[in-house]
């Protein structure tokens, strides 16, 4: 067995990026289409959001290929009044569907204060972060959810419901990169159990769930993750999954993500009408800009400076980030063995020049998730 | 000692609402505060969120008469942008800046499509839940936060920092009662620990903390509540309280909860500068309201039909509460041995009519928390 370890390399950041827009564009997908996912996948990776980063490059162009993404959408925004929209996205790539939603709610926001977009008729997006943050990165609030095929028990249930439904919230922050959380509405996230599962590991307790709906720590019986607040306090996390549904799939009107096709499924040609909601709202629209910053800078300054235990270290939502995209962007963005060996045949069958694997790494050895 | 379980009553909405009404008035508060207050706790009372129901009463008449809070305030809407306000509540009963802000911004809502009012110079607001529930029952999705004093550490912290900083939620649902969460951002809340220190009863683990950070489930050691996700996930709880923060207090140019002076504190002079947030979306401005209604009602059919564990059921957010409610409607609510012991107080020291303890009930037997 190859030990990973030895295994791993780093890219640059740059490179990434031509490989991936590159892979998009020729298998049809349309400029706007390769620029979002590739931008998406680039600021997960950079950010430490393996789970959402260039891995899902592979599973794009199989989605691309097989028709259930429209590689030439063609989305239209209804606004249908000042501070709300209805975005079709014309079964496209979600990612480019997000960056839209965001640019027209960050239009209204600056003229009525808010901004919110639904999307229908939408695909995966990738980390629901890249959306909130494209707001912040205007000087706005933005907020994303989206639904999810089901992993997730309802409290007290025994089969998987709910997606794992994330919330992102992002601020901006003068003078900083901007407050970012990005959270699923379950402890962990689905692919923690697989890899835990690939190299033999226990889960914590109190996350996932077995057939029956009883507890387990051990992969392999894994059938469902428990919600936010596990078998007791669980009701918490399984309420703001809902409220994560309710935003994304009633208010575009799409099956609620129990009726989703699974986005691991083999159905490859059917679009599967995923919903997102996007809420942006312009700080100065509340209170002057000067007085925003200096109250969100003296509440990070005292959350920051709080004493830590054990030599921990408190940290604001987004500081792991934005350290680890420090340091990706300095010193390349680590492969492990599987993402090596699905680039290189990746470069092969698409004929692209393959990543300039320049030096070797720790393998996701800074990844934050 | 009394037994609790023979001594405890039960009074009718209606008296219980003339009763804190009068009170109110009596103690110099305006008809509008007054109004605002009864509704709130007797909403909460009705829902069985005994936390902050009648029991705040005794309390809410305390800081009235030192001076904390404005029995006669001035609340101003500036309408900055058609979608957007900042009221300003004069250091008036939260509750009336509650019910205010969500009026203003339903009728943002209703001209734009969405409503966001950032309140700041306000006071402790009883349960979040109220304000979502206002803007639901004008048709509305809700959404409410509020920070408060700290009583909850940060994820590997070891002091107290984010308030039990309250979500709450609610959507319009046809036919039916709405839908309706309203969670603290720590998994218990600080009344719990006093409730159980009181009956020598221990803690679930996970949930508070002594001095030094350590966890522990004995009462009477603990310093501080665990975020929701408990020691290894509390990172998610702790980032939610933050978005509550950076909503409540940013937004408002208020103080942030950490250096909010204690409700419960001997300062009962000094107004507190708490914020509140509230935000307001007409779901007809995404979608038609039966495309709307479809996929909630069958979201809401497909959570409460999945399998239970252990004879369980599967309850949406809310469904507990109108229970409760409609139980409590016909039966009357509850009353404890110390609300009854504060209630006949108030009605010698204030010279009003005293309770009509009607029946008699288990206590809190039906309370949701």
């Amino acid at each position: 067995m190859m030990n990973p370890r030895h295994e791993a390399c780093r890219v640059a950041v740059e490179d990434l990026e031509r490989f991936i827009r590159q892979a998009l564009l020729t298998r049809g997908a349309d400029e706007a289409s390769a620029n979002a996912v590739t931008r998406a996948l680039v600021t997960a990776s950079r950010m430490g959001i393996d789970s959402h980063g260039l891995r899902l490059l592979p599973h794009y162009l199989k989605v691309l290929d097989g028709g259930r993404v429209n590689s030439q959408p063609t989305m239209r925004l209804s606004r249908r009044l000042p501070a709300t929209g209805y975005l079709d996205a014309d079964d496209g790539f979600g990612h480019l569907a997000g960056y839209t939603a965001v640019d027209h709610a960050v239009k209204m926001a600056r003229e009525v204060g808010v901004g919110a977009v639904a999307v229908g008729n939408s695909s995966h997006f990738g980390a629901a972060g890249c959306y909130a943050l494209a707001a912040a990165e205007q000087g706005m609030i933005g907020l994303t959810v989206c639904n999810s095929d089901p992993f997730v028990l309802l409290h007290g249930s025994q089969s998987a419901f709910h997606g794992t439904n994330p919330i992102a919230f992002a601020a901006p922050v003068e003078g900083e990169a901007p407050y970012l959380l990005d959270m699923a509405t379950s402890s962990i996230p689905w692919n923690r159990v697989q890899q835990y599962g690939a190299i033999d590991r226990e889960l914590p307790p109190d996350v996932a769930a077995d057939e029956q709906g009883v507890m387990t720590s051990y992969p392999n019986e894994v059938s469902a993750l428990l919600p936010l607040g596990g078998a007791t306090f669980g009701f918490k996390g399984a309420g703001l999954a809902g409220v994560v549904e309710v935003l994304s799939s009633t208010l575009s009107g799409m099956l609620n993500g129990f009726r989703l096709l699974p986005m691991g499924g083999s159905d490859l040609a059917t679009p599967r009408g995923v919903g997102h909601f996007f809420l942006v709202m312009n700080p100065e629209a509340f209170i002057d800009r000067a007085g925003f910053q200096r109250c969100l800078h003296d509440y990070l300054e005292d959350l920051r400076s709080r004493p830590a235990i054990n030599g921990q270290e408190v940290l604001a939502p987004g500081d792991r980030e934005w350290r680890c995209q420090a340091r990706r962007d300095l010193e390349g963005i680590p492969l492990d063995v599987a993402n090596q060996s699905d680039y290189r045949r990746l470069a092969e069958v698409l004929g692209i020049e393959a990543l300039d694997e320049h030096s070797s790494a720790e393998p996701r050895s800074d990844a934050v998730r």
